[in-house]
């Protein structure tokens, strides 16, 4: 079996470790793993197989020889550094939003457009969190019903922030207990623009001109892109007090009718869903309980009777697994997979 | 002024206490206070004007000369005891589920029906929470625009299952701030279905044979009864780690054309509601902020392009206050204005 030199720009952030896990995890054929970050990080390590391997630094020059380069270091740095990579002659594929509405650059989500991958340039875009764990449950259901309009309310944890927005929750949660007082005074270290602990708030990346966050905007535009489609999607995003594991309310109205049943069994039979749904026993999905594992799970299941075919449905997985990590892998598979 | 023997029964919960409060804070002109509760609370004091009172067991016998009972010791406690409550003349107010969609109870909010207040046969229902502080947002809409639907999403506080679950949440974050560990092993004192801290499940009350829960189907119910409208409202209720003030994401399709700046104008002079909109500085409703003050807020209002007529809300309000304790005082300040 053929294998390869595999790169992670982003090595110690929170989705860069995961895609480390995960690379270990699936059984990815890799040659030889090289961790990179930024200066603030070097004398890092990371833990692969059983061995401690050593971040170097991220530059223009620390593609050689490297086959297959998982980006998650930022937008920025991924427009700056990830076309040298794609010069030393490997495909990157990018964690950021930076290239992921360029019409060169596919977007994709395995279970939902694999064939766009093999259309690249050098550089695949993995879609936005909120994005994959929604459009590998909407695929299956638009195949056989035909969707018309998605309404959105989003519940995302902090890591989809990442890192240091983790370490906030947990620092606000140690001041909060100890205190017995929910409101903290202002923090000088906090990377959320409030605090979140005992609270939520509806803003996940900045704002635009018509009200949206960006955040929004992507679960839409995304999903068109990643669906080849033109369906009406509208979000509110919103972050709350969990570690890991997005969730999602999602209402959808049906070009064809559809019994709960019937979205039930054609979820049942999809790729990356799980349909974890039987309410008389208090199973749905949860966060708490969805992080750590692959699949979008999909509850509470039911019809919407304030329309013709109107379905709900409860979408939680974890983001930084299905969200960012494992679909990046994922992409990196379907790339061997044609080469073999 | 004439003053009233008003009777608080479930005075030790977390709504009582707040109906006590805001009896004060509101100046409503209490010739006496009788707190009451079950055995359990008996050699409890609750703080009122300055003064400690006892509290009293609650029975068929404890209303004696009082004018108004306000209720919030759980339905089968106001089936049970409400109607002795009006055999000794007195009016009850009850924040129970028991009378709510009874034909014969009017269902209040001031600010929406005032009128019907005046139509009761000795027992008037307050409304629940989550729907209190969406309906005082949606009838100034209504009535200007006309509404078709209400797609509504919520992120309710663990104070809206009362006491224990607040209880609930400090121990477990407790535990899991001191070990470290998201997940706690399964705890033998805990009400809610599953443990709330870095969690959260859309599963508030219990579930009916179509796949709702109950509260989702209050949402619905209720403000149609309160608005004297036929309305398509559909909800999924969710559970969030955070102690009070419950959050909506609202969407709405009107009749009438409007723009976010007229929404905001209406919104602007509505009784009972206060708009809290500049996303250019980060300023939107939040639960956090939101706990302790009286007014049902709202931000977040922009567009829906997907639909002809959409509009998105995001309504935040503190359910012990407008959303309970607050609401039930304001319906008996109703009725004195009215003997006045």
């Amino acid at each position: 079996m053929k294998e390869y030199n595999v790169a992670v720009a982003g090595a110690t952030g929170v989705v860069g470790r995961e895609m480390i896990n995960v690379l270990e995890e699936s059984g990815f054929p890799v040659k030889k793993l090289l961790p990179l970050a930024s200066e603030r990080s070097l004398g890092k390590e990371v833990n692969f197989k059983g061995n401690k391997i050593k971040v170097e630094l991220l530059g223009e020059d620390s593609f050689k020889d490297i086959d297959i380069a998982l980006f998650s270091a930022g937008a920025s740095i991924s427009k700056k550094i990830a076309p040298f990579a794609v010069q030393s002659g490997g495909v990157v594929i990018d964690n950021s939003s930076a290239f992921r509405m360029d019409k060169e650059v596919p977007l994709v989500v395995p279970e939902v457009n694999p064939q766009d991958a093999f259309k690249h340039n050098g550089i695949i875009a993995n879609p936005n969190c909120s994005t994959i764990q929604m459009v590998v449950v909407l695929k299956p259901i638009h195949d056989m019903f035909g969707i018309k309009r998605v309404i959105v309310s989003t519940y995302q944890s902090v890591s989809g922030w990442g890192k240091e927005a983790v370490d906030q929750l947990w620092s606000e949660l140690d001041e909060i207990v100890k205190n017995r007082q929910p409101l903290l005074k202002e923090r000088v270290e906090k990377v959320l623009p409030h605090q979140i602990a005992f609270n939520l708030f509806p803003h996940i990346d900045i704002f635009t001109d018509d009200g949206y966050t960006k955040e929004e905007l992507k679960m839409a535009n995304e999903t068109n892109k990643i669906m080849h489609a033109d369906l009406g999607v509208s979000a509110t995003c919103v972050r709350v007090p969990v570690l890991i594991s997005h969730s999602e309310a999602i209402n959808i109205e049906l070009n064809k009718s559809a019994t709960p049943e019937q979205i039930k069994e054609v979820l049942s039979n999809a790729s990356g869903v799980k349909v974890m749904d039987d309410v008389a026993e208090n199973i749905y999905p949860m966060p708490l309980y969805a992080a750590g594992y692959n699949p979008s799970y999909v509850g509470r299941i039911r019809k919407d009777s304030t329309i013709d075919n109107g379905i709900w449905l409860w979408v939680v997985s974890d983001n930084l697994k299905k969200g960012a990590a494992l679909n990046a892998v994922q992409i990196a598979e379907l790339l061997i997979k044609e080469k073999q």
